[in-house]
């Protein structure tokens, strides 16, 4: 399957009957554990990149570390990957066309690109302009129809993410700047940090588009979410921060009886998983 | 402290009293884990990078691949760090040499560089000539003294993790390797694979040097390893499959029951980890 067929086949996911689930991985390694258990789709998480490599969730993470890593999830799976490049690595609608010519050539059939600005470390939190905002998702767009791939242009907009205003505030802002990045071309609109029902109900009826939601602590299952009208369900970096506290548990138990059980207990054997980076 | 500092700091302790526990990482997130829960030294696992990058644990990782992950390990902490250089990235002493001097300017403290050949996939398994290694390790201990940088030449010997041969053939040959490898300069000597109490004290007695056990199941305690005489204890990739594993139980959840219990149960909280990775 080449990536225009695999986009194809990624868009269709979006449309049903079942929820797509979403996992997202940091590195090949568990690209691979989640294609392996029967995930349909991985995506990339940019905050677990970031951590794994030694950055912040924020822009001080060099654009070729994120590049490389998305080529390394690629290359380490057959179904469909689709790329976290934050606000797009750029700020113009050039940029960002070049950024999605970039992850495409690599072989991603889609993007997140979110409005929310220094969303990572907290600080000076603020959308972008929302029609500066649509002007990107319409370059991305375009990018990727002149590339001939037709990938899925995931928008997320961070007003709840953010926390930025009261919660109506917050469902006002997130269910306009959707409708605009819908029109603008836009196939999925991204909403994280919502857990509410009633919240999410809302989203569902107002937005013409496919919605995911995010897997925050708090969140509906994915059965009540798909029964809600959610059509995505991701994970970001909650995966790859629970590795990390294994890894702390792990060190914690070797200073502590000085025995190793949480690393031999329940780990994939040395054999299996050279098997699974050994070409065929 | 500089890197000739840190490499001194690095050798005192191989000196005990207590013995050197050394944790395995495969990227910074897992370096930094380990140091912040009080780990005095990190290796890398050159099997974790591996899989980290989705190769085997064998000659096709790319040399810039493991090079470029041992940098950002070693920027993630301030505590020394070792580095896994399989057989050397080259089968030359010269070409040994120059990975010394890489891993040296990347900062790192230490190298383990081991007699077996192709033992990751496990096949056409068997040892390098003894005299050749032996000029290897000389060639690897020259290099950091030409550098000013007294590292930590940690001598490999893989009879027992190849199982060549039977027991008491295993144990004449790391013996007499040993004896090789530390009369060629090696600073410590890591015997792979060997658990029994009886083969580690015999071990300890033959060997002028630190030894260093890994932690592989059934394994006796740190504190046992410290009674036996063992200088030094690692995990290897041990901990990398734990996490292999744990993102497996995740998406098996994510699958079945559709929650993210395993997710967000024991996960370092997004700011945290941020925060971790924040320039101060």
């Amino acid at each position: 399957m080449n990536t225009a067929q695999r986009a194809e086949a990624f868009q269709r996911m979006h449309r049903g009957p079942a929820i797509l689930v979403i996992a997202n991985a940091w590195d090949a390694a568990s690209a691979r554990m989640f294609e392996s258990v029967g995930l349909q789709a991985i995506g990339t998480s940019s905050a677990g990149v970031a951590f794994a490599h030694g950055h912040a969730d924020d822009s001080d993470m060099p654009r070729d570390t994120l590049l490389q890593a998305t080529a390394e999830m690629v290359r380490a799976v057959l179904v469909p990957v689709t790329a976290d490049i934050l606000g797009g690595l750029g700020d113009t609608p050039e940029a960002v066309a070049d950024t999605v010519r970039a992850v495409i050539a690599l072989g991603a059939v889609g993007v997140n690109i979110e409005d929310g600005v220094d969303s990572g470390a907290g600080y000076a939190a603020r959308l972008r302009d929302v029609e500066h905002q649509a002007d990107i998702l319409h370059a991305a767009v375009e990018a990727a129809r002149q590339a001939g791939v037709d990938i899925v242009v995931n928008a997320r907009t961070d007003g709840h993410w953010l926390h930025l205003g009261s919660e109506a505030e917050q469902l006002r802002t997130s269910v306009s700047r959707a409708q605009r990045y819908v029109q603008a071309g836009a196939s999925c609109v991204f909403v994280p940090s919502v857990t509410r029902r009633e919240t999410i109900a809302t989203l569902v009826a107002e937005i013409r588009a496919p919605l995911n939601i995010l897997a925050s602590p708090g969140c509906p299952s994915v059965a009540e979410l798909q029964a809600l009208g959610v059509r995505r369900v991701s994970l970001g970096s909650g995966p790859m921060r629970a590795t990390m506290m294994l890894t702390r548990r792990i060190a914690e138990e070797l200073l502590g009886s000085g025995s190793y059980a949480r690393i031999h207990d329940d780990a994939v054997p040395y054999a299996e998983a050279n098997a699974m980076f050994t070409p065929q």
